[in-house]
C-alpha cells in the first residue's frame, strides 16, 4: 500500500476505513487478491443498485466494446445515445406521465446539479436557491453552496453564496415546510424570491433522513404557489433505491427538474442526467457543455439496466417488501439496547441506524473486521447507513444484518 | 433522429454540426450504421489522443471487465488504482523530476479544476484567482468563473465572482505578463492578492492561442515572486498533445498544481487528476469528494496508455515532427488566399486556422460533407481547430489536410 | 413645487405622502410658509427625539458656529469631539457599566452598520452574518444585505450575499430564538458559523415588532455560546426611544457592538457611532475611513442633548410612563373596531397600529389632512407607526392620538 | 488627550499625524485653544473649498438656524431644498447644458457612489462595474468594491465582488483606455459586459493622478460604444477644485451619472448628490432611502456657496491661474533635489509631490512642526498632497509652499 501512502493525496477517505486493496467484484461482494471478500452494503454510495459487474449489463458492455461501439462522443448523436433515450422514455418517463427533456450535463452527479441550478437561475432571472439542512448535492462550487455538510463547505475556501438553508422534514423542530412557507409569504423576510428549491426525498449522506409524502406534496404546492422551480436531486435515492424508480413517485409530485446519476449508468460507470420540463428547456445550443457528456459505454449499461429491471414492477415490489423486512430487522437489532433509544429509519433499501457520534464509526469498523462494508452518515457521522445492492439475495441481506447485529453488540459491550 | 429532437434538450450542440448517428469508431474514424465514415480531426475534443478504441487499450479493458475487475470504488484502494499510480509515477512524474501528489477529484476536467481552485484558496486563505482572456476551464460554477467564453459565462445565471481576467500571451495588445506584473506590484491596483493563477499553455477552446515558453517562464517567476500558486490546466494540451507529455515541459517550469483529464484515461472514459506539490497537500481526509473518483476501467486504460506510449519518446518525437509538418502544410493551404491574411498557429498536433467569424463554421460544414470532422474555436468561433489523434497515420493527416484545403477553397470561391 | 417635479429624481418618497413645502420647525411641529402647521409624530424617523430645533441644543449650536468652532475635521482631535466623548462616557457608558470604545464610522446609520459588519468579519475571519426577518439596517450594499425590506433589497441590482435571515421574536411562527439555536447547533445545517448576529430590539421600519427581554437574553446567550458577535442596531430604538437610553437595557444584555445614529446628534444633524467592546477593537489606524466622521456641530448638539436629558432619569421615566399611557390609548382607539381585530404594539414612545395593507396608507393620509404626520411601516406598509418626539407635551400626545382616532374612524366608515 | 486614547477606537487616523486638539477654524487656518494655529493645505480632504467657516455661508447658516428653519426632513419638501435645487439648476446645470435629475442619496460621498452603482446595475441588469487602479470611492461595501486602496479593501472582511480594475490613464504601462477597449471588444475576455465604468478625473487619494482630457474623451466614447454607463465620481475633484465646477468640463464629456459630496455643502456639513441623466432615472419612489437625505442646514450653505462663487467665473479663473502658479512653484521646490527626480503633478488647486514611501510622511511631519497641515496620498503614501482652500489668499499659498520647501529640504538633509 505504500504507493498510495506516498503518492496519493492526503484527501483520500474510504481507503482509511477499509485499508485493503480490492481487485475483483461480483454481485454483492468485493474481493481482494489474497482471496478475502466483503459483503458490500455500501454499493458505491448508491451507484451499484444492480450489484457489482452485473452479468446482464456486463454482457452488453463487453459486446459494445468488443464491436468497437463509439466510446466517447461528447453530445454527438450515437446509436447508444439513441437507444438510451428511447428506453428511458419508453420504460421510465412515459409510463409515469412525464414529458421531461433530457440534458446530458456531464459525467457525475455534481454536473447534474450544476446544470439544474444554472438553468433554474437562467429561467427565472433570480439567483437565490433554497436547500435543506443536512443536504448533500456535490463538491463543485455551485453544488457545494446548496450542501449542508460542514467539512465540504469549509473546503470551498471562499464564502458560498446564492443559497439559503431551511429545515428538512422534521429537522430543526419543524414539521411541514411551514418555515419556508412563512419566509416566502413574508415580503420582508429577507429571503429574496428563490429561483428554485432543491431537495433530496431521502437525505442519504445527511443521515438517512426521510421526507414524508405529505411534506413533499406540501413543498411542491408551495413551489407552485410562489412560482419557484422544484428540483429533486434523485441521485442517491432514485433508480429504485426506495422502491419505485423515482423516489418521489409515492408523493405524486412532478418536479420541474430531476437530477439522476450514480445508478442510472447501471454498472458504476459515470453517467448523469438532468431532466427538465419541456417548457423550461430554454438554453441555447451549447450553453452548457463538458467533455464527458457522451460516455457511450455507460449509455449501453444504462439501457440494459432499464430494460432488465424496469419493464415490470418486480424489482420495485421486491425492494419495497425487503425494505419493510429490514426495517423490522433493525428494530430487532436495537431492541436489546433499548436503554440507548437508538432510532432507525429508512425507505426501500436505504436504512440508517442512529447510534451516535463516534459509535457509528466503531460499528462500521467492527463490521469491516467481520466481512461487511457499511458507511456512516449524518452531520456528525452518527448514523450507520445500509445501502445494499437492490439485487442482493435474501441470504446476503440476512448475513449483513447478522454482522451488523454482532458489530453493534461488540461495541455496546466494549463501551458498557 | 426524431428521438433526439423530441426528447433531448435544446442545449445539445455538436449534433447540430454533424447531424448523423455514429455507431462505431476505430482509430481516426467514426462510422455510421449505413456504412459511411468520417475522418476525425476533433478526437473527442482532445480526449482521444490515442484514437478511437485503440486496440492495445481495448484489450486491457476487455480483459479487466471480463475478469470482473472492480468497476466502481470511490476512493477505495484497488489493484487498478495501484497500477495507475505506480505507472504514473514511474513513467511520467519521476522522469520529469516531479514529486506531486495525486488527487482523484472526480470524473471530468471541471472536477480537476474545481479541486485545484478550492485547494489553492484553502492553502492561501485568499479568494481571488487570476485567469486569462479567452480561457476555458469548465462549466461548473467554480470553473466557469475563471472561464472567458461569454456564452458559457452567461449560462451561469448568477454573477461569477472571485476571478479576474488578465491578457493571455499576445492578447489585448500585451506581450510578457507585464500587465499582471504591474497589477501585482501596485498595492492600489484593486486586484486583491490572488490565491492562484490558472493558465492553459495552449488555449484550445479559446482559439488555439499558444503561450511562448518565455511568457510561461515569466509567469511562473511572477507567481513565485508574489507567492501566488500557479495552476496549469493541461486538460486539453497535456497527455502529449503538444509533443511532450506535459505541455509546459519545454518552458522548464514546475506548476504548483496540474489539472489533467480528457486523454489521461486513454480510451475516452471519464478520468481526471489534480497533481499538487506535496507541501501543498493540506486537505484533511474527505475534504473533497465525489462518487466517480474511482472509475477503475479508466484506470486500466490509462495505465495501458502510459505504458504503451510514454515509456520512450517515440510518440513525443513523432508529434513534434508532424506538428511542424502540419504547420507548414497549413501555410501552403492559406497561401492561395494570401489576400485574406489568414493566420495559422499551433504546437504539436493542435492547430488553428484563423478564417474569421462565420467563415470557420462554413469551412467546418464543407469539411463534414467531404468526410472530415473539424471543430471551430475562439471567442467568435473564428478559428478552424485541428485536433487529430496523435496516433493518426501520416496518410490520414494528409487526407484531412487535403479536405481542409478543398473546404477552404470552396468557401472562398462561394464568398468571392 | 414644479422645481421638485422637474429636477428631483423620481426616487423621492415622503414628499409624495405630504405634498407641502415645510419651512420652519419647532418642538413637535413643522410649519409651511403660508402659516399652516402639522403635529409631527414621525420625528425624522426617530432622529428628533428632542423635538425640532430644541432650544437648549439650538443655543449651543449657535454659540459654537458663531464662535467659529471647527465644523469639519475628519477624525482630527477637536474640543467638540473631546467633549462628546467625555460626556458619552460619563453620562451614558460608565453608569451602565459599559467600557466600549467609540468608532466614528461616518455621518449616517448605514455607516455605523457597515463599520460593525466589516469589523465583525475581520475579527472572526468569517463572512456570514445572521439577521432577522423584517429587519432594516440601511441602504448601502453591506447594510442592505442584512435588511429584509424587499423594495430596498431589489434596488441593489445585484444578489446580496453574506447574510442569512432567521425569524425575529414571534415571527414566522417562532418564539425564542429556537430556530437559530438549532441551525447553529447542527453542523450540517448549511449555515456557516456566522461572524455576527445583528438585531434591532424594536423593528421600527419592519412594523414596530418588539423583541421580548427573554428573547433578547436567549439570543445573547446563544451568541456567547457559539462565539458569534452580537450587534445591536440601536439606531432607531436607542437614545431613549423606548425609555432607557439603550433599548436593550431592560434585557440586561451587553452587546459586542452597538450602532447609534439618528437622535444621537440630538438636533437632526448627521452623526453615527459604533461602540465596540475594547477587546474587539482590532482595526489598524485608518482601516475604516470617511470624510464626514467629524461633524463637530453635531458633536456639540449631541453633547448638549446628553447633558440636558441623560444626567438624570426624568426623561426615561417620562417615556416609560407615557408609553404605557399611549398603549392604553391605542387600545381605546381600536376598541370600536373590535371586529377588525387590530393589534397594537410598542414600547416607550414607538408604537404601531396594525390596520392592514392599503388601510395604513389611508389612515396616514387622513391624519395628514387633519394636521398630523404619521408614517406607515411593515413589509406591506400595514402598520401606522407613531414616533412622537420624546419631548412632546402631554397635550400634543393627546392631540395626535385624537387625530389618529378620527382618521381611523374616517377610513373605517368609508370602507364600511 | 487621554480621553481620546482611552475611549476612541484604535482606528482613528489623522489625529496621529496631527496630535493637537483644534478648537476653532477660520478661512485657511485651524486653531488650538492655547493660541497656536496651522495653515490648512488639507481642507477637510477637499470638503472645505471655500475655507473654514466661510463668513458668507456662516451668515446664512446662523440666520437659518436662528429662525428655526427645518433642520432634518428626510426627503420631504422644504424651502431650503427648493432653493438648493433651483440654484443648482440655474447656476450649475443649465449653464453647462446638463439636464440631470438630482438624487439625494444620503449624507456622504459613499452614499452618492452606492446610489450610482445600485442604479446603474438596476438600469442595465448587469452586475459588473469597471473601476481604475488606485481609485478611491468610499468605505461602504459597494463603494469599497470599486476602490483600489489595499488597506481599505482588506478591512471589508469579505471578498469584494462585482468589480474589475483596469489601468487609469498612464498607469500599469497603459496610455489611452486601450486595455479596457480590448477587454470590451473581445467577447472571450472574461470581463462580463459591465453596468458602468466609475472614474475620478483626478485620483486625489490615489496619489493625485490626473487623467488627460483625451483619455477621458476616449473613455466616454468607449462607454457609449458598448452601452456602458459612465459615472464620474467628482466628490473630491468637483466643486471647482480643478478650476471649473465639474472636473470633467474641459474634456467636454457628459457623464451618465455624477457623484458630488465634500464641498457641495460648502461649509463642511454632510451633503451628497447623485446626478443622473433623466432617461436613466428609473427608480421607483422609495427604492433608495436613508435618514440623512435632508440636511437642510447643508442645503442652505450649499445654496449660499453656489450663489456666492459660481454665478460668475472669477473663482474658476483664479483657481486655474493659481494652479499654474503652484505647478511652477513645485518645480522650483524640487529643482534643488533634481538628483532625486521627484515628479510633481496636479490640476487647479490639487497637487502632488511624489517624494517616495516613508519620505512623504516625514515631509508632512516636518510641515506640521512648521505650521502647515498637508496629507500624504498614493498606494504607498508616497505623495505629499496639496489641497488648500480655493479661497486661500496668495500670501497663504506662498506661505504654505515656503513651509513645504523647508520641510522637504529638512528631510533631504537628514537623509543625505
Amino acid at each position: 500500500m505504500s504507493i498510495f501512502e506516498q503518492h496519493e493525496s492526503n484527501v483520500r477517505s474510504y481507503s482509511r476505513r477499509w485499508p485493503v486493496v480490492f481487485s475483483r467484484a461480483t454481485g454483492s461482494r468485493l474481493h481482494t487478491e489474497d482471496g478475502r471478500s466483503w459483503l458490500d452494503f455500501f454499493a458505491g454510495a448508491g451507484s451499484l443498485n444492480y450489484g457489482h459487474n452485473n452479468p446482464v449489463l456486463k454482457r452488453a458492455l463487453l459486446d459494445y466494446i468488443g464491436n468497437d461501439g463509439v466510446t466517447h462522443a461528447l453530445d454527438m448523436f450515437t446509436t447508444a445515445r439513441h437507444d438510451l433515450l428511447e428506453t428511458l422514455v419508453e420504460v421510465v418517463l412515459q409510463p409515469r406521465g412525464l414529458d421531461h427533456k433530457v440534458i446530458f450535463p456531464g459525467p457525475g452527479g455534481a454536473n447534474a446539479v450544476e446544470a439544474a441550478l444554472k438553468l433554474a437561475r437562467t429561467i427565472t432571472g433570480r439567483s437565490e436557491v433554497v436547500h435543506f439542512t443536512n443536504s448533500f448535492h456535490g463538491a463543485t462550487l455551485g453544488a457545494l453552496a446548496v450542501t449542508g455538510n460542514p467539512a465540504h463547505r469549509r473546503s470551498a475556501g471562499v464564502p458560498l453564496t446564492g443559497a439559503t438553508p431551511v429545515p428538512f422534514d422534521g429537522q430543526e423542530g419543524q414539521s411541514r415546510p411551514e418555515y419556508l412557507a412563512r419566509l416566502l409569504a413574508n415580503p420582508g423576510s429577507g429571503l429574496d424570491r428563490p429561483a428554485a428549491v432543491i431537495v433530496e426525498t431521502v437525505q442519504a449522506e445527511g443521515g438517512v433522513n426521510v421526507a414524508s409524502t405529505e411534506w413533499l406534496r406540501a413543498l411542491a404546492d408551495l413551489c407552485r404557489q410562489h412560482e419557484v422551480l422544484l428540483i429533486v436531486d434523485d441521485i442517491q435515492a432514485g433508480c429504485g433505491r426506495t422502491g419505485p424508480f423515482f423516489s418521489f413517485e409515492d408523493a405524486g409530485i412532478v418536479p420541474d427538474m430531476i437530477c439522476l446519476s450514480k445508478s442510472i449508468g447501471g454498472y458504476g460507470l459515470p453517467l448523469a442526467l438532468t431532466l427538465v420540463r419541456p417548457e423550461l428547456d430554454v438554453w441555447r445550443p451549447g450553453a452548457h457543455s463538458g467533455t464527458f457528456r457522451g460516455v457511450n459505454p455507460a449509455f449501453v449499461t444504462a439501457t440494459a439496466a432499464l430494460s432488465a429491471y424496469w419493464r415490470d414492477d418486480a424489482l420495485e415490489k421486491s425492494t419495497r417488501a425487503r425494505g419493510e423486512w429490514i426495517a423490522n430487522a433493525l428494530q430487532d437489532i436495537v431492541r436489546p439496547h433499548a436503554g440507548l433509544g437508538l432510532p432507525t429509519r429508512g425507505r426501500g433499501l436505504v436504512h440508517g441506524l442512529v447510534v451516535g457520534e463516534g459509535v457509528a464509526d466503531q460499528v462500521a469498523d467492527e463490521a469491516f473486521t467481520r466481512g461487511l462494508l457499511v458507511e456512516t452518515a449524518g452531520p456528525r457521522d452518527e448514523v450507520v447507513k445500509l445501502l445494499p445492492p437492490l439485487t442482493a439475495s435474501d441470504a446476503e441481506l440476512a448475513e449483513g444484518l447478522a454482522i451488523l447485529e454482532q458489530s453493534l453488540r461488540a461495541v455496546a459491550e466494549r463501551t458498557a
